[in-house]
């Protein structure tokens, strides 16, 4: 019979017990193998006489890797007692002291959550890789597909399709920078820390820390239990991403609803009511997973908020669930929006009979009164505005404007070919061929770049996530000790 | 085989199906049987030549609620369309087309998720109301049990415990009102609102909100598809009572930690590591579900923010989890929190022992030194002050200040008998008998009112649950059409 | 000289002071003197003795209103000390006595923001219902303009704009309700509740409330110093109306970006640039001003969480700064779009085209189908969507349809009268004549019931306001006692 | 006469110009010049051509430096335009087209604000490098005072005030780290992006990033516009750092309150009505100013959601306010932390009488019976749990338990010595003298390497704010162009 009040069982004990059972147990497994490795090394006396027991132990938790977890029973506060008991029937009140010594489940709890945030994070950092190469490979397809761009949601100047795809994986590419720098920050080992003191036993926190595949050892055992910032390191760097993302899945959904972007037939569907329906749903979606995400990341924050500086369950086990929530939406928003690049495609017809009937090249315009006619840009500016108001009270559009309009207007003689370039959308952008300009070849020439970038981002990945492997492995069968 | 893509499927239609089944299905069925019953009403010759196909279609709408829901199939989009499905199977076409008539998933869905808010927020406040018991119970045993009050976070003035607690349930009284005026302007119905802009066929609006339960339609077919500020209303209600709650658990803890209060055994935890322990982590964790609670908030906040005003997975299907797990969070708190005030103790001896070392009745003092001695109060207060500073230095406690001490820092003259009154934490309670003050015969009257207030609250939630109770029983066995 | 830290005085006291003096001086005065008011009724002897000493002061209080607030000083906490410094300068040390009477800066600081909130308050609900006044202006001129709706980002069903602004107007009605309701919740009096406890002078609590156009004292006065939900509601409610204002200002912005809507001159600005830009910034200024009030917002709510429940700066002078900056962006935003509202057109000729082209009336030919020729709404429904594809692929429009198209995709014999009826945007929103459409009749009478509904608002928020300013002046010239 | 609207005008136009005028002018004139320095370097004949004008130019802006920047005009829109007024009126029309050519207000006001945030940013480092080295001293001040830590709200295990400290440093390196990434990601200039496509006239991007000092050009313009991650990026970080820095208050504030922690009398305030009061309010104020960063972060957040990615008013000007407001708090928290940690004391006595106290050593006692008498773990931990229980139902401390108590409740023999040790808090934390621990010689080694790590902060914050330093003097006499 349980101790326990039924409502702190039913509102804490069991829904944390089934938290951890479903999401943490190989973890728990892999902190509690690599402490009593740990033991094992100690000189003592006690220690020394009892390597059977030791052996025995590690040889009992590399087996309970083999079974599901234990079922949740109500006299067990969490998993780890739940393993000490299961081991306690197996081997014996004696072995398993070996795994109680000097451990906490301070040091021990924020080891796992640890080892199971750096695992969601090289999870975001795959599916964030996967969407960049999505973006690149549509960026490559239309290099010179002229797209006009808005600014204050009116049309702008001419671009190309290319060189907002090359500016959105640019923004993706600092937001990959910023998970790895998280990555980095975060892998470092609170065991050893025990309740927040450390132990008098003498355990080697280096050794165990490089056992798990940690960086090192936190420097302060202190710290190590008590401190959040990199839980809320993480979930702040999903809201940088999250936002830039809002942004994009803006632009795309907006280029849907005039059929300038097409999603393919598995991402939309239809009404129950309405039979002319096509909707966009998947990139909907998509938003919705970005807004939860921001949403989610402040259940991290408030719960680090005006508490005491050490181990809380604010911090620790509270708040695992918000985590993982939070990256399953954020998963599902990028993997959303792959899917979504990878079967769409931009209508460049539509694309190019809006160009057509642009008047956004008026800037050029007015660079080009300024550099061949000396006009200043002032006056440049004023004449080209004009021509934009006299065309258009004609009902025509600019691009036909004639040397004749130009003339009316104010502006100096020119040749009917001069005006018609210094007119043209196309024009327009390969004239912009300066450093990060949208000139096809420009734009070429920065989507090598970004490739290498994204390439060396995945080596790096996958090094990362072999290392964790390897580490699994290795405490999953610690008969052979590691080097 | 599914039209829709595999990432589609697996990230959206499947866990909104799972959600929808879990908690949304007797909402579906209550909503469609709703529609269909208008439906029966119309006038039409081709609806009253189908009488009895409509009938059969209500009946099979009943049946279907004795078996589980149907489960995920990859070729449905959702469990409306799941629910059509077995319809057919089980009728054919012809007669569930009469559940199709004038419906769209737009108003369908809203006013399922209507539904099942108001219930949740039902939930809420009967949760909150069996914690307003419990302050009350418990300020009712201390209606004299002095508490050395802290502003600032040093001691402040005494007041009393019931005092204290009786401000605590002031302030949930609150949120119990907010909460009611919530639900009342929740509680209009979406259907027959079609996909946005009603429906040609003639349906009763005001029929079918009567039949679920609504106070009467929505006044605007658009605002009832598009409108989500009654999701945001219900969710930012939560975050006024989180942070009222937060406060006071606050308190509670800081109260644990120098024994003034005991949480009973059922809510503490020990320690794997340190055997002295006996954390109180009933009220921890209450608190993290408070600020959970709070977080969650956000993620319907960003979810309608900067959207089109129409229908929108954003303020529909995506948005729902957040509410139910939020609704979760806050249950859970509120439930914790009610089973600490059962099961925990003020520890009298210890608020007494801390009330005689006190030095904050010197208001009561340089009230007196006014009152009673005309001093000014800025030279009242200065020697009050320089008497507390006084027996301090002394080592002693300035409820045995003489009047010597008093003399001494330029006070006038008193008798012993008079400036122990003064200086008694008691009798200061006592003395403040006005209005609002902490007198146990002042606080017992408050209590009295707050206790008449809770039955009138508990009234209308009983009222309000037979109502929903009703409306489910009735459209369960829709043969019996309702009045 | 200062005894106070200059750190300290730089980064609070002196930032503090200059607030209070520029936003809170005449509250100040106001709860100064109801105060004083309160002292003057006592029966105690030594008040009765000093009775014009209490008179002078209250004179010394009015003249206090002609100069402007006293400077800030170094050695001089706030803005109620400088007032008593130059009370004593003017009356010394013993008149002032009765100011300082069971008075704490808890209480009287809890007043003056209560009682600068509900101006505020006020406020806000004033540039609500002018701007509710510009959306049904607008909404009375376009009963009859079809505007095709969206939903999803797709064009959706023909429906009016008055129907969709009249949408907006029900959603800002309750906007206003929520509004109201929190000054009623709001308006009671902390005044006698002193620190925490009241004071042992026995002053008439309900006489200061009353004074100060209160509705009551509140009850306890532990709460009355302690809680700060009251702005926790009050910045809940922004929130509220925020969020819809953010999406109502979308689709206005969407609107302008393809000429639906268009902005006034006085309210577009050019670009350096661009010459031919018309860019519609108050709107976007707008949207950036609700932003910014949602994340204010969290400003007073990360202030309340988990702190104690009593009097703190917290909840005190450290957020009423916040609460002003909040209010000036909403109110900066209600303005903004109010102004938006009465300088702007709709394109009807432009909405007309838009109407002619659409395929959204396909719904209606589905009820058709169902209503008039017996197809099951299923079968009709795929009908309708084969007709849209159809004539799509023909390059026309739907409403170009003949019966010969209906036939070749499986639908019945039609006249072409009938066809065209049922693919009329007009005849659409004509047919939609039940409780809530679009039919101009129905939106017309809804129109009818909010304009009273927003005359009953402005007649309650004109009774709110000469209550208030009653108040003042009774306060500013206390010679006359109030009845 | 202004062609805007006064709404406009007075909602929008004034502040922002304001705000500029007080913030922004010196980095107006620094991009500004540092565009004019490039089109100097154009080879266009017409560029050459005006050689004489572009000095003046350059000199003009050089002595704009000299008088204050001009007041609100009405007329004008904004800072920029009211400069070219001025250049023009001095110039003329001619020479001003030079600033005009191939620069947008989208480049310069973007560039604009990076100037100024990298200036917050280091101002932020500054601070929080003051911070660290006040955190430092007191650390270094008491390597051994022993101090009670709490875990879960209840007295731990001891270890020393510097222990702890050194904690808090280690947190607030992380946070430095954090910041000088940011500025290395931040520090990228968008100047010569123009509108966002660049301009036709090949302008140097990479000369005009070194001579504002960035490290590069944005390498896509579209990017150097649109995005607003860097904004973002310094938020988020900001609330990293104030979650870490709100637990730090937490815990000197309630270390005040039972006085184990002494504020200076400068950073304490008294109270209008309890004479006895000593607030530590500079504590609470910190606080605040925390919550109310965490809490404006949202700002910038909600204004960079769900908008398109372009150049836009939510992510320029109309958030630069809501930056600078964000970090007056924050520095001001920062500055009151640092100036509490200079004028404060632990007060040592008062924790040594806690320690001898504390039964918070029973955890060292279950490690001795297990190493040295062979009990498991679990045995250990139960007998000491026992022996707490045993002396406290005797009135006495743990402190003095005999080896007779050990016995009796099924402990080992033992000497008294050895128990003594066992259970002595300062012998408790000399014992934890591994990696990390609180052993004095641990903790000094690990101080002295954050001494190491903080002064190499400084020596690049330093370099940092040289570098910002010559580039304003360089700007500022732009007739020796830079090399």
């Amino acid at each position: 019979m349980s101790r326990f009040h039924p409502v702190y069982r039913e509102n804490v004990l069991m829904p944390d017990y089934r938290f951890a059972r479903q999401h943490l147990a190989e973890h728990f497994l892999d902190a509690m193998t690599a402490h009593v490795l740990g033991v094992a090394r100690l000189p003592d006396a006690h220690v020394r006489a009892h390597a059977g027991d030791i052996a025995r132990l590690l040889a009992a938790l590399a087996e309970l890797r083999e079974a599901p977890p234990p079922d949740y029973a109500e006299d067990v506060p969490d998993l780890y007692f739940a393993y000490n008991r299961q081991l306690e029937a197996r081997l014996g009140e004696g072995p398993v002291s070996f795994l109680r010594l000097g451990l906490s489940r301070n040091d021990l709890d924020m080891t796992v959550y640890k080892l199971r945030t750096r695992e969601m994070l090289l999870g975001v950092i795959a599916h964030l890789c996967a969407l960049r190469a999505g973006v690149l490979k549509q960026a490559e397809a239309h290099l010179a597909t002229v797209l006009i761009a808005q600014t204050h949601h009116q049309p702008g100047q001419p671009t190309t399709v290319a060189h907002y795809l090359a500016a959105i994986d640019s923004a993706l590419g600092r937001d990959l920078e910023r998970l790895f720098e998280c990555f980095g920050r975060l892998n470092t080992c609170p065991l050893g820390a025990a309740a927040l003191a450390g132990s008098s036993h003498g355990l080697d926190r280096h050794f165990s820390a490089e056992v798990l595949g940690f960086d090192a050892p936190v420097a302060n055992t202190y710290d190590a239990v008590a401190s959040a910032d990199w839980q809320v390191e993480f979930v702040t760097r999903l809201q940088n991403l999250s936002l830039t993302l809002s942004r994009f899945v803006h632009d795309l959904i907006h280029w849907t609803t005039d059929g300038r972007y097409v999603l393919g037939d598995g991402l939309v569907q239809g009404s129950s009511i309405m039979p002319q329906k096509r909707n966009p749903v998947a990139l909907e979606h998509a938003r919705t997973r970005l807004s939860r995400t921001l949403g989610s990341s402040q259940m991290v924050l408030y719960s680090s908020h005006n508490i005491p500086y050490t181990d809380l369950n604010d911090i620790g086990p509270d708040i695992q669930g918000a985590l993982v929530s939070l990256v399953i939406q954020l998963d599902g928003g990028l993997t959303l929006l792959a899917a979504c690049l990878e079967n769409s495609r931009f209508d460049t017809a539509k694309l190019e009979a809006e160009a057509r009937q642009s008047d956004t090249t008026a800037t050029e315009l007015a660079d080009e009164l300024t550099r061949r006619h000396g006009l200043s840009f002032q006056s440049a500016h004023a004449v080209a505005g004009a021509l934009v108001r006299r065309v258009a009270e004609g009902g025509r559009v600019l691009q036909d404007a004639t040397p004749e309009d130009l003339a009316s207007v104010g502006g100096p003689e020119t040749s009917a070919e001069d005006l018609a370039a210094a007119l043209s959308p196309r024009a327009f952008v390969l004239r912009r061929d300066g450093y990060g300009g949208p000139a096809p070849e420009r734009v070429a020439e920065h989507l090598r770049r970004s490739r290498q970038m994204l390439d060396e981002n995945l080596v790096r990945l996958t090094e990362l996530q072999n290392r964790l492997a390897a580490v699994r492995r290795t405490l999953s069968s610690p008969a052979k000790e590691p080097a």
